[in-house]
């Protein structure tokens, strides 16, 4: 399988395939035909062929796919079929509403450390992990193989703190600062800018707005 | 100005240009060209051009563009110049960390209220914001007008609980639950699907990981 080749339209649909497929599991389907997944997916079944084809052929003709066997098949391509071990970066709000995410753990990200600066948080315990402060993050990452760090700090102290990371070793970011972070090319870094997806949202409902009141302008014309 | 021609691709890039001028301001940056835009927001030149002329022309020739100006236009365009209100359903670790961004209140996001259907948090106050009873919500919403709702409830009950926001004239859906919901084509839908962002993560290191233990090998043999 040479995953390689894979385009990105491709990997942003896959966690949305594993998604869906885990759905199915929990009904206990175990068959499906592309033609029922679309349906489920609002994407059109010769999309579904297609992707599915990137990865070899997991469905038969006139016999669906086999639910079980492309979910882990899926799981493999994004990597969920090994542990992750994963650190937090910023225990506020945010940080603790991540640490708290329990889905992440069965996924293989498991969470071996949360780190703050402010002295309050220091020694409370999240989902059974202890808030350690920043300060001893550089010894804590010699010490312990850590893959991930989820970066949930305010923007103007994200930077620098991204700069340790990546000195002492951590090869993902993900980042919840609204900053774009000058990464160099093998750490991969993934974005949630959420206020960018709220001004989205904004735009989208004025759009509406706007195209409805000229509809109900011209209607009154 | 005639936004609605302006392309998705656009679309999803005026918020971060909205977010560099911002830097640019707290800078006190009047005028940039386009070039040293281009160089802060690694995009080209002329793809910054190219999107702000969709919009009129913001910029002069060898003179740049007015850093305030383009930042209000843009502010307008995303529908920021607007009061939106707007309420978070499921006040967890992380409706109570959305209910705390200063910042979207900044842009006209006004928190109205907030709502679970976990007894322990009635009443708790989250930035000023008492919690109230998810029971309450329909009664709410008829007396006070709500444009916008967040939505962090678990997947299992955002989908009815999406189903009363939109009978009850919510417009527009910030949606956080890990699932697709069934809007009507007049509610705008936003999801922020954490767990897939992960994912794409995961994906990306696995991939790297895999190229660079191939290179490890060729150069070994």
């Amino acid at each position: 399988m040479e995953a390689k080749e894979i385009s990105k339209a491709v990997i942003k649909r896959l966690p949305r395939y594993y998604r869906y497929l885990g759905e199915l599991i929990e009904e206990n389907v175990e068959r499906i035909s592309s033609g029922d997944l679309s349906k489920k997916m609002h994407v059109t079944a010769s999309q579904i062929r297609q992707d599915l084809n990137n990865f070899g052929g997991f469905g038969q003709q006139g016999y669906g796919y086999n639910v079980h066997y492309l979910y882990m098949e899926i799981g493999k391509i994004l990597g969920l079929d090994t542990i992750h071990p994963m650190i937090i970066v910023g225990a506020g709000n945010l940080g603790q509403a991540l640490a708290n995410y329990s889905d992440f753990e069965k996924r293989g990200f498991r969470l071996v450390g949360i780190f703050d600066v402010n002295p309050v948080l220091e020694g409370i315990s999240v989902r059974g992990i202890g808030i350690q402060m920043i300060n001893t993050l550089p010894e804590f990452l010699k010490e312990n193989p850590v893959e991930i760090a989820i970066l949930t700090l305010p923007k103007h102290k994200a930077k620098e703190m991204a700069n340790v990371l990546i000195k002492n070793g951590v090869k993902a970011i993900w980042n919840f600062a609204h900053i774009d972070l000058d990464a160099p090319e093998d750490v991969i870094v993934e974005n949630v800018h959420l206020s960018e997806s709220l001004m989205t949202l904004s735009y989208n409902l004025s759009q509406y707005r706007k195209e409805h009141v000229e509809e109900k302008k011209e209607t009154e014309n």
